[in-house]
């Protein structure tokens, strides 16, 4: 189990599994993503119809799980200067609604290395996002530049 | 050209085109994005660490990229009750960094529309990120569940 | 029905109605607008003074209602291109308390145009913001300037 | 002129003066209050847009320069009790833009005091909303409910 | 007892003692503490980690509830020109812990006045935070400059 | 150099010693902690009073100092589990102004270890916060309840 994400590429193993903490979805998380995103469909913002869909109340915006979870996966990334910029996202996809006052966390692998010149390469990471009952409610694979052991 | 995203499955043909209207990028957005997320990576929080980068200054986060072009899309969804719930994102790359004071908006197109049962359906936009010198800065494409037009 | 408030003050008629989708008044609007605006008055900050009041419980500061339900009048207003900024408002009136919880909406009326010159004029709307339970919260008239059609 | 507006109606005389202190209109401000109102018109938030119109640069929201200017006033205001709630505004006019970095105070007078019953009356001001350079840039009056003196 | 807090250093008497207006502690407190910070320690934002722990719910941040008082402090001090600047803080003991939904002010004690020059002079408060029970919550002493009263 | 402080008590030494990473300070902080805290000193919040004043310009609050440090501390900890509680802070001196745009980090040393019982003790940090000049613009001691290695 990788106890850091702030390593330099050569570091890794494609195969190895990390964790990360915990974090509570708050009414407050909905509210301010809704004013940074000028995203307020009524899903997200009308609790009287949010209660006439599916979902039975409001439910937080995918885009949003994907940022609440970006804090604890840094949790693991110290000073994260290893990690030089996110190149992509691929295959995401929301599974489960995730509500105000669930706890979600990350559960990843490494899945993919690839070295591009002496400084760089792509990192790709596995990432599914679990809730406080054990459920998947988002997977995707994020690769970014991560840098690389200089030779000495 | 597509003056609406706020109809029913049924009411779209591939290859519909749609622009947003544009939003500017603040220190603020970053901030607030930082705050939100937890991502504190020294490339978007210290300006002297960012000034020694490939990118000589802070660029935005990509997630906050995709966040801060919902609300443009949005403002073309008008009511967005036919929009049920996001449910996948695919492809997303960052093709060049988004500084603090751009302005971007998107450029998209209807790539896949598939009906599911009678009351709804996939509906896949593949969107564009474009700054004000015209640049493509991130590209994706985003499929939701949409609302199909009720038979009478 | 006005489908839309993005027109040119040529294409509206007095007497033109419209409603706007909803929005749920949260805990989070109270303090983030207590927080910009400054205004910390205890009826909106301290729920132990606001329980020995009147209303029984904190109440939403007025002007914060006013501007909760602007984004919801420009859902309806599409690029917002055509409203030039905004003149005056009139006859504001809090008729009822809004508290955490509720959720509200606007009525509105055309309720007057005039042309100012080749390029644009006032438009004055009434407005009537209505909660949940269908009471009248608060009332004003609200003029803009809005652009007029070009001749050809 | 008056030093402090926590006063009980009866101390106050019509044709009493105060003015707040100042504060400076940052582009947080915009940001944050475009956020918490949906109010996304690019007038306020596309940076090139507003580069075209009539101000060339983004404008404060004007329920946004209302908002802004109840912290000076509330400043004022002390344990802010004897206040009990907004009735009111009239005849609100917007005269002039203001943009980010603009620093306003409140320049007001007491033009109104009706008792209600033996507990509480109205309270009328005017304000006017004044920049760094003398310019007055909207106009207000604004009537509360302000508590009685017990007799005793 | 003081009435306000925006005097000139000569004007008090060490022992003068103040009571500020109350503000109840809300979850859009800790969630905006915790972003702003960056302190995003489990027993703030994790309410199943912190169900688990002695305190048996999420706690405010200290630095949080030492910030949220000083509000109420402000505005006992009016126009707040007479206070230069903060100069020092010493022996901040946090003794219970305050929770969402708490409702908190400042009961404080003036325990120090040095005259520095004819300009300025450091003031010392004792300050305690008592919560709704009545429990004293955290303790410190403030000391800033303060201007003196011109000779004339 | 420690390169964590996420240990066990008895795993510290008195006299290591860390650095953390930097952040620079936005207006957009200033801002958010006026409203959060309610303090709109002018100091912070009118940029034409502050220019008058010794500073020559805006300086962030105190306590915000304080706050915005926590983060880049934080990222020191991982999972922050073994940090159980805050219990003081004594002695914070604030030694230079920060201004809108430093950039500023904590070298913090071990000072004191002191168990109290088998499973916690107090862990004592002094922390110097230093800004893009290497100037020392605050300093204090931190004293917080730690997590014991559990014997086996």
């Amino acid at each position: 189990m990788l106890d850091s994400l702030d390593k330099y590429l050569d570091e890794y193993v494609v195969g190895d599994r990390f964790v990360t903490r915990s974090r509570t979805v708050t009414e407050t998380d909905l509210v301010i993503f809704a004013g940074l995103s000028g995203d307020y469909n009524p899903l997200h913002t009308d609790a009287v119809f949010a209660e006439s869909t599916q979902f039975g109340q409001r439910i937080a915006h995918g885009t949003l799980v994907l940022a609440l979870v970006t804090g604890p996966t840094m949790a693991l990334s110290g000073s994260g200067k290893q990690n030089l910029a996110l190149a992509g996202i691929d295959g995401i996809r929301f599974l489960k609604p995730v509500f105000i006052g669930d706890t979600i966390h990350v559960e990843g692998e490494i899945v993919g290395i690839i070295p591009k010149d002496e400084n760089r390469g792509l990192l790709t990471r596995r990432e599914d996002i679990i809730n406080q009952r054990g459920e998947k409610v988002a997977t995707y694979t994020k690769t970014a530049f991560v840098r690389r052991k200089k030779a000495e």
